[in-house]
């Protein structure tokens, strides 16, 4: 038989969403009558804007015709999407980013897995310390770790834990790293970092000749004031800095799958005894795997910068937050420790003390019949908290209150 | 600086299709008024079936609706879409294939590219020469060859030359090898494989603990009786083979971004100590890396299995396939050796005496007005030959032919 990657023997058994998926489906398979409220994977419940449904429907029409019809696209994304990225999310925000540094993509999920490819396997890779699982579990794969430990530690990692005890906001390492993972607005915990805060970051990378994969996958639900929404507000950050976005959360594509990665042109690393921007690099890497999304997928995803794209957008924004409101004030009533709920779409809270977070997973399961997502999946520092998401019904997000607290 | 992955210092310079736009971009910007024919990159050029259109319509009006809207799908593609591909592309043919055994991904170059995650890094890779260059390149960049030599064989790999001379049937490896990549019906070549050539590549298979990656994405243009349509036709095949399919040939997707892997549940590798379904380390992986293909898109391939859609499809196949014999005819009568155009939408000729495929390149363009692959590009075996598509539009094909044989 062929010798399989044996990284994966590292990885501990279920990705975390698929993990929650299976528990559900058993509770339900035994529990067939049991309405089931899932704030648990953070999908988004509410249908697509008007204006980004009347693109799909004309690009659809662009399909049927020979003169219109579009085959393959740039593999890096259609030019006037990357354009309207860099004009609405940056330009607008007093920051540049060229054309050519947007990598238009399937997702923020597929990004976040496939950045690590351009970077070599002896890499030092740090994390946030709870954070969206796929950053750590890419790189166990790709050989970057040992094993986990009992809380879930990859060897080899280097964790930076974000907890109620230093306003999850981490430490800056106390090694060496080469790659660091950072997620703001962060899921889960709905933490946003200060410019002085993300400027330390860009000044320890300068100095310590590291990269900073930014996920800004939820910058839509910044609300205060002062925030920076790009890691590019931060000077020097261009040097040494990729950023994720992302149109799942904003303009409710999970069920459309566009995302998008900047690579500026002054970030570089090592490779053999050259230099290379990394730039040049994740264009050839894409170039070499992806065909680009699908035209209509990419005209909608173009449709949310038009005048009525932005406002609907914005109402839908608005609305998640408020479900954010109803949740975090309901948990808080209830007695539990609330965080985040203000510029991120997730509710992070203290589960009872001595109740581990898949165990009040089970319990708001079976006792509830709410949905959620244990904070300990998304890392060790997760443990003891567990996470809502924004993204239900208003009436679900009500009564899922309403069960949590009475029942 | 980080250290960067230094296998990408073995890739040659450009990617064989990122090059053909570049040569082509370079030559309009230069003769802005000429008139280009392109039969270079194989892209459809005929609109999508009506019944494909429909679907589409009706599932952007679906996510519209609250009650109707989808997000997240499963990450291996919706049941029913799987369901379909089992029935329609395997079952019709006797071939029983689970719906868990089919993954839908977002394309064939997505999945030639990625399947080679889940191998182990100094598995031995064994490639039809010359072949879709994704497979070698991916494996490239994956640490598994050395650098190529100047008629681009990556040290380390095992060609399995393909010609005139042996009729475009490769011979057996010479050495042990893990992973075989097949490609059938072949791009570039338009050779097809008898079933007792293909059992002979599973009986290989199965004695030497390989794996066969064999990509049928252009299964539909089989023409031919008696020729294996799966490889799962062949006895044993499930213990060895992963098969790959695609939409965008078939149905003109390839702008839309759809295809499927099927990985049988039979098929094993060696981990560690332990042994280990392919399956289950691909569902793994794509669990972790995916989030599946839009909704919309899924709907648009299941479309192509209605009744309707399937009469489109073939209506589709057959015209391109007129355009096949046109080409073929052409250039027959103007004198080149001429394959394929039979069970591909291919023709594949030999260039010239003395004229590298390049070369030819450059010659067809600046003269013909014509974009063209060189043989070259799809590895060093393809090197004397040439290649063109069937999917121009027809006057564009007709008049392509009529300026080679003028000019």
């Amino acid at each position: 038989m062929p010798k399989l990657n044996s990284a994966y023997l590292n990885l501990r058994p279920a990705y975390l969403f698929a993990e929650i998926r299976r528990r559900t489906k058993a509770f339900t398979d035994a529990h067939p009558g049991v309405g089931l409220i899932d704030l648990g994977v953070g999908d988004v419940t509410r249908p697509l804007p008007p204006a980004v449904i009347r693109a799909m429907h004309e690009a659809t029409d662009e399909m049927a015709r020979p003169e219109t019809f579009r085959g393959y696209g740039p593999y890096v994304g259609y030019e006037w999407l990357r354009a309207l990225v860099a004009e609405h999310d940056f330009g607008t925000r007093g920051v540049t980013v060229a054309v050519d540094e947007v990598f238009i993509s399937d997702g923020g999920k597929s990004d976040s897995a496939n950045l690590q490819e351009i970077f070599a396997t002896d890499c030092v890779v740090a994390l946030m310390d709870p954070v969206y699982p796929v950053y750590a579990d890419a790189n166990v794969v790709a050989g970057r770790s040992g094993p986990a430990d009992d809380s879930g530690r990859y060897a080899g990692f280097v964790y930076l834990p974000c907890t109620a005890a230093n306003g999850f906001q981490p430490a800056l390492p106390d090694r060496r790293v080469d790659v660091i993972y950072m997620c703001y607005p962060n899921n889960p915990t709905g933490a946003v970092a200060t410019r002085e805060a993300l400027a330390r970051w860009v000044d320890y990378a300068r100095a310590n000749k590291a990269v900073i994969i930014y996920d800004a996958a939820y910058e839509a639900y910044i609300a205060d004031d002062g925030v920076p929404h790009s890691i590019y507000e931060i000077p020097g950050a261009r040097e040494v800095a990729i950023e994720c976005r992302s149109f799942s959360k904003n303009a409710g594509f999970t069920g459309m799958r566009l995302a998008y990665t900047v690579v500026p042109k002054e970030a570089h690393g090592r490779i053999g005894a050259a230099t290379k921007s990394l730039n040049e690099l994740w264009t050839r890497r894409v170039n070499m795997k992806s065909n680009g999304p699908p035209y209509v997928i990419q005209k909608a995803a173009a449709a949310t910068y038009s005048s009525d794209g932005q406002k609907q957008v914005r109402a839908l924004i608005e609305d998640y937050m408020r479900n954010a409101r109803i949740i975090a004030d309901g948990l808080a009533a209830a007695g539990f420790p609330v965080y985040g709920a203000r510029n991120a779409p997730y509710i992070w809270f203290e589960t009872p003390a001595g109740v581990s977070s898949w165990d009040f997973f089970d319990r708001l399961l079976s006792v509830a019949n709410v949905v959620g997502a244990p904070g300990g999946g998304f890392g060790p520092s997760g443990e003891g908290y567990f996470r809502l998401t924004a993204f239900g019904s208003r009436a679900a997000t009500e009564e899922a209150i309403e069960r949590i607290r009475t029942r």
